[in-house]
């Protein structure tokens, strides 16, 4: 849409998304930031991703994210694009999930569809890692997911 | 830098941001994700936000997170960058912080921050909201903060 182009109807008012809009902003998004929390305290870490449908896929390495994980798997998804037409718009998905740890057979797939997802991708904004020994594999199953849009 | 220069030393491995790194980021920055945690749940949400040098300003309106961080005002602010250069490189802070609410005569030195920032700001991604009724003035007061980067 051009600069000059109409405001869309609704223009500035906060809608959701349905369920088609919000898994497309999580197949078309690259990095989630990830929300856990153990001992009293919360952490936000960027999470680069794939979408199977269900769950963000990912993989990383030992450390203070999958420790509170660990520790409580109950955690905060968040997605969103700010400013892709240039005219303020913003799109954003929150969902509550649940971490689950992928271990023998379910590794392979899930490194496949990262693989998959950034042969896909334009750019090199993320790379899957090689699996090593402190290589972690996992999901987040999402479970209500809400998204929000201000169209500009 | 251009695709053909040569790569900077260190490519591709994390390393720490220095303090003028993480300030510079903090400034640059328009969107942050702030994490807060109450009654079991850890919820993340885009954050509009200007950054006076040691704190996290902003203004929105009543609801969830704000309900959230009266309840629990440990949260923990991250903004990063991803791909500024299309080489994949990225920066990244995280900081914990405390939700402090903004009343009387700290509201107008916060809100002209936020305008200041916005003014300044390229494009249209983030318009402060005129304050109403409904509308909270904040600040997360950052402490252990901490960058990262990878450089490619």
């Amino acid at each position: 849409m051009s600069a000059d182009a109409p405001a869309p109807a609704g223009r500035g008012v906060p809608r959701r998304l349905d369920r088609d809009e919000i898994d497309a902003l999580l197949h078309a998004q690259r990095v989630a930031r990830l929300g856990c929390h153990a001992d009293g305290e919360t952490y936000v870490v960027p999470l680069i991703y794939a979408y199977d449908g269900s769950s963000v896929v990912a993989a990383t390495t030992e450390g203070r994210k999958i420790s509170m994980l660990r520790s409580n798997p109950r955690a905060c998804v968040e997605v969103d694009e700010y400013d892709a037409d240039g005219r303020g718009s913003w799109w954003s998905v929150i969902a509550q999930g649940v971490y689950e740890e992928l271990t023998g057979a379910e590794i392979a797939p899930a490194l496949d569809l990262l693989r998959d997802r950034f042969a896909r991708a334009a750019g090199r904004t993320a790379e899957p890692r090689a699996v090593g020994p402190d290589v972690v594999v996992f999901r987040i199953r999402l479970a209500e997911v809400s998204g929000r849009a201000v169209d500009r």
